[in-house]
């Protein structure tokens, strides 16, 4: 959820700028022969890591445009012609080579005659989780140690965007005198007040940055952490009482900061476009300790969308499944979160030269802590 | 969409209570041996057609109950003892007899590394619709000929519930003063009010029954047709200027209703669950004449759940395949429409036949129509 639809100061813009143009390189570097999934193939392979224009010279053949935002576009000329670079969305494709080596480990089979019902699972709180998921969920958490299972109910959502609104929904009362505030500090995800006003409601408002909320009264903030867009490690800012804290861990994964310990908060937030890197399933899970929430969140995916795909439910448990066997018995590749947090090492690198060289930007630093899971310490390194 | 969550009036719950009960009866005349998905093997497989209690018995053992939504359950004393009928929902696993004999044609493989991107189509409208998947509705609607698609733009959705909301977000303003109204001539989906009030949305409101709605103002109505819950085809009611139609289409197909003519309605939902009874995969679709609208409903699915699960997508696509493929050439059980419609045939017949013992209710009469897919007449033999 938290890498998507982000409108950004001309510096983010920039930056985001950069960090795309050095994931394209990389890719190109991994994939000689690499064909975008488009179908057209990559015809500008030459050395491209020289300056920033040849770089984004490679992004015209790679790009996967989508104009119907081009709110965060920018026009370049790159080796001779108007390059269009779209800057709205990352795209976590960077993780199919390591898919691609699993082999048939993580294919899903599923015949025409199978999840047919709505039903998943009648008899529990959350009747559209299949079971299998929901094992996979606490198995990869207790594997990874970041977050707590224990006396928690698992909601699953399509993505961790629609689970937003369902916490939001949870928490709010039909019979409010006015719409509860929401606050994030800023810098926030920017989907999160276009999510949470797109349709006026009455139950809840987006009321801004959490650092200067003053308003009385009970209130929701979100907390995201590691942090879209800057990806340091978060904690609650507002400094009164009458707030309910709603976790957005969906970048809390090795590959992106070092997991310091099971996080063990009320409602938790996960997805597995980031954890995993399939953002075309669509599908997320919330860590709820109190029932009551998390019977609401259920009643708000019933409304909303009658439960969540089958299907894509049951291809997560299998790469769940693969990711904790990858994790107990490593490849080549190591397992999934080595193999991604060196690629995002690797990517970091060449953002930090490129912006060196630029002359033009900074980076954030971060400083290194040790991680539980991967058993040494290094620095964050945000997927955004 | 238009099966689920019924609130009904107490001849409604009765009736449907019938429908279960000879739809359960089926269940074991045709499976003898069968065994639900649960797990739990059919015990009590006595001849159970004579009384609505022996009927209602066999219930317990088939019947997956969803404890969360008491408010429409009944109590009964079966063979000995309580016996728990939850009439609030229906369930399409009637046609996986179908499906299991489609073999490995109606499988779907999707290894690990696929579909791992947010996008389907980038450059088209609806960005997260498969291809794949909007080329098999089209030739569906062309076999079937149920709906016109020329000049039209298909808009998938996370089932045709979420579609209903983005068709809502779509025909409203975000300045406007007050919510625009909504209305359906009664007896209507009782979701519908559900749907459209759950958030106190300030774009839009439930505004009852069209038949007696007179206020002043733009207006959207849906026409569901054939209607849930009483499956007659309708057409709009409110006769005053400033409405825009919806035609939830849920239900329009052979095995439902006799196919009189392409509809060619502005704004068309259709769902899987209900033409070929996936309804575990949630997927829907729309045929939107505007552009406008079209876009905007693409803009609340992205917002709502940033896509539609590709998996899904692309099963849906197998499906659809088999489907024509089955119109096409068809086996002993015939297309998947002779299939359906016989079994609905049966049921209804069934289902005359314990209304008429009981001697208490009474159920609607449908005059027979000529369906140009079937080649044949027949009455209306509703879902719902």
């Amino acid at each position: 959820m938290a890498m998507f639809f982000n409108i950004f100061s001309l510096k983010n813009l920039l930056v985001l700028s950069l960090a795309l143009n050095v994931s394209l390189v990389l890719r190109v570097l991994y994939e000689k022969d690499f064909e975008v999934n488009n179908g057209r193939s990559v015809d500008n392979q030459k050395d491209a890591l020289t300056t920033t224009d040849s770089v984004l010279s490679e992004a015209r053949a790679t790009q996967r445009a989508r104009p119907s935002m081009p709110s965060s576009s920018s026009t370049v000329d790159g080796d001779g012609g108007d390059t269009i670079i779209n800057l709205d969305h990352g795209d976590p494709t960077m993780y199919e080579r390591f898919w691609q080596q699993t082999g048939d480990k993580s294919t899903i089979v599923i015949p025409g005659w199978q999840s047919m019902s709505y039903f998943s699972d009648a008899g529990s709180l959350c009747w559209f989780l299949e079971p299998e998921f929901a094992k996979e969920i606490i198995r990869l958490h207790k594997t990874v140690g970041n977050a707590v299972t224990e006396d928690r109910y698992i909601v699953v959502g399509t993505g961790s965007t629609q689970l937003y609104q369902a916490v939001l929904y949870a928490l709010s009362h039909q019979d409010a005198v006015e719409p509860r505030s929401v606050v994030s500090a800023a810098p926030y995800y920017s989907s999160y007040p276009l999510i949470t006003d797109c349709l006026k409601s009455g139950l809840y408002k987006w009321a801004g940055d959490a650092r200067s909320f003053n308003k009385e009264g009970p209130f929701i903030e979100l907390v995201t952490s590691p942090n879209n867009p800057d990806g340091y490690v978060r904690q609650s800012v507002v400094n009164k009482s009458g707030g309910i804290l709603v976790h957005d861990l969906a970048y809390y994964w090795p590959q992106y900061t070092p997991i310091a310990s099971a996080a063990n908060h009320d409602i938790m937030l996960f997805t597995v476009s980031k954890s995993t890197g399939h953002a075309g399933m669509r599908i997320g899970w919330a860590l709820v300790k109190d029932v009551e929430v998390a019977k609401k969140m259920v009643k708000f995916v019933e409304l909303n969308t009658i439960g969540v795909s089958k299907d894509s439910q049951l291809r997560a448990a299998k790469v769940l499944q693969v990711v904790i066997h990858s994790c107990q018995y490593p490849t080549s590749l190591g397992s999934l979160f080595d193999f991604a947090a060196h690629l995002m090492e690797e990517r970091w690198k060449l953002l930090r030269a490129a912006v060196r060289q630029s002359g033009l930007f900074t980076l954030p630093e971060f400083s290194p802590g040790s991680c539980s899971f991967l058993n040494r310490s290094f620095a964050p390194q945000p997927g955004k």
